[in-house]
């Protein structure tokens, strides 16, 4: 018997997360040699990604939205890398990494205890040479797969034409992969970031962003003013951020609705001011979740195409690292709060 | 010597027009014989239309928006419906019918006064029979130009699926269009459409939608919740009705965002709390105004495939007539407070 940690979910949060009061963190006990299988994989949990949609998820059950919910006294689950210890199952083997909607716990069986239809299945992965496994819940995970999929459908024909691109939450792992792949197909476009600190101004700078803001410390619609007018919006955050970027577009602008993480936390309202730019400045708004509404050939294509730049060093990847499941419980809080500087990743255990 | 009145446009609104306040009906005197016509025309106005958008031309002038401000001092000026008396340019006779952008004056001299670049050119139309001239201004006018262009080019792919369509300010002249010309293109689709008050909502009824509500007696999310949920919004007035339907969509619906006429009496600010449902629910948002960003493929055909359609009666016209150009300031109002009932048309002097 060994001790197996876990993150468990216990009530749900009005507003922001608060790690000790939403989350527990709780230590139980498995029989690696002997836990049942019954046809399915034991395994090992390297790495779990802090993703700020789980927002979204900790609510009560009777309330709609648009991924379920996480049941009270249920661990936490979300997408994570983990490794084959055992396996029932011919498509694995001992030793093999997979990337699946985890449990937050070390060790965990699956098919298991929680079983949502959408996290049903396992993917083997590779390991690529000095790229770290958490890269497949950050840069060739969900936040670049949402960013390159929503780039292919939305972004392409516009960007023949335009000049100026902004991004709101550019120091983010959505943030970064769209700068720098517009760095790869799209050099002449201008691109204007804004983050909430000093350090991801600097990320949002190392990322090549050509202008890089605090928006704490700077006046959104001041620097857009002075950068744009824009063509192309990537909101990831919504709110006030939005309001700014509406009122600074050309005509037949786009904008892409990828996330509104300003607004996850508050009852899920984002009030905006200026929706009707969208009309007086025939723009195209383009709500976007990652593997919904259009065809796959994108997604069949991602990593043919993203891997050899990940390589090449031409996207790159930055990890806000929370050491343990003690830790989890902050890093969903932090996702929310803006606490992390790059993706946040818990590292459960050593690859 | 003969009268010439017109309606000069005097002091710039905060909220809502007052025609008492902010315009004013003067009478001055024009020599139809003699005042020289320096190579253009001089016409005689029968109708005058009033659209909810020359609000956001009743502004202070250094303020910016789409389109450009009207003068202190100079006449109102829109879409309207004129016959020629006399001419010295070759592309008209006296006799002729026109329609052009036209000053709220009897009559007029073009190249006039105010002369604006984008409404420099007067086209001659074709009386057709047993429908007043005033259809231009409405049905075969902007109103139906826009409906139609809209239509077609962000339409035509989601009615392949769409089984639910939401009209706000359906009883309007967009409205009634979108509703016929739906009922001919795509019959299978289901129509629920809102608008202020129990004639509005006959009219509804009469143009073939299948739900029709007065917003300001039934809840609108609990129509849509009733009858949706939608997948096409089709929005001409945007505030709390948007919200409404934001919170009431199908996944990968469309907005087509066509006006937002409870927004333009209101300083520009139009507050949507649920525009993160457009992420969550992908869904996709089109901004739109008549003849702008797209390719004029539409518009080249919409005469050929909607002048027969209205000769069939199967796309009709409501009219809300103002006898004379005293009461055209009224016209100018009555479209932001709902007062008319059908297409708002000024009649200035008989066919």
């Amino acid at each position: 018997m060994v001790k197996n940690g876990a993150l468990i979910y216990v009530a749900h949060p009005e507003k922001n997360i608060d790690p000790a009061v939403h989350t527990r963190y709780v230590e139980g006990e498995i029989d690696l040699d002997k836990i049942p299988l019954n046809g399915g994989v034991l395994l090992k949990t390297l790495y779990l990604s802090s993703d700020p949609y789980i927002r979204y998820r900790m609510r009560e059950p009777h309330l709609s939205s648009f991924v379920p919910p996480i049941q009270l006294g249920d661990p936490v689950d979300n997408l994570g890398v983990g490794r084959i210890l055992r396996s029932e199952d011919s498509k694995f083997k001992p030793g093999d990494y997979v990337i699946g909607y985890l449990e937050f716990s070390e060790y965990s069986v699956y098919p298991g205890r929680i079983n949502h239809s959408y996290k049903n299945s396992l993917t083997k992965i590779e390991k690529l040479p000095n790229i770290p496994l958490s890269v497949y819940v950050g840069t060739l995970g969900m936040p670049g797969t949402t960013a390159y999929q929503a780039f292919k459908y939305f972004a392409t024909e516009k960007l023949k034409t335009a000049k100026v691109m902004f991004i709101s939450g550019g120091a983010g792992p959505v943030g970064t992969f769209v700068t720098e792949y517009s760095k790869v197909v799209a050099p002449h476009l201008k691109i204007v970031a804004s983050a909430g600190s000093a350090e991801k101004v600097k990320i949002m700078r190392a990322a090549g962003a050509d202008v890089s803001f605090n928006y704490k410390e700077q006046d959104t619609t001041e620097v857009l003013q002075e950068h744009g007018p824009i063509d192309i919006y990537w909101d990831n955050v919504a709110g006030p951020t939005l309001d700014a970027a509406l009122g600074n577009f050309n005509n037949n602008g786009l904008i892409i609705a990828c996330g509104a993480i300003s607004q996850a936390s508050h009852d899920n309202k984002s009030v905006v001011h200026h929706f009707d730019e969208i009309f007086k400045r025939s723009l195209t708004v383009h709500g976007f979740i990652v593997n919904k509404g259009e065809s796959a050939v994108a997604a069949s294509k991602f990593r043919e195409e993203v891997v050899p730049l990940v390589l090449q060093g031409k996207i790159t990847s930055r990890e806000h690292r929370y050491h343990g499941l003690p830790e989890a419980g902050k890093a969903l809080a932090d996702v929310h709060t803006g606490a992390n500087s790059g993706k946040a990743v818990v590292v459960v255990a050593d690859e």
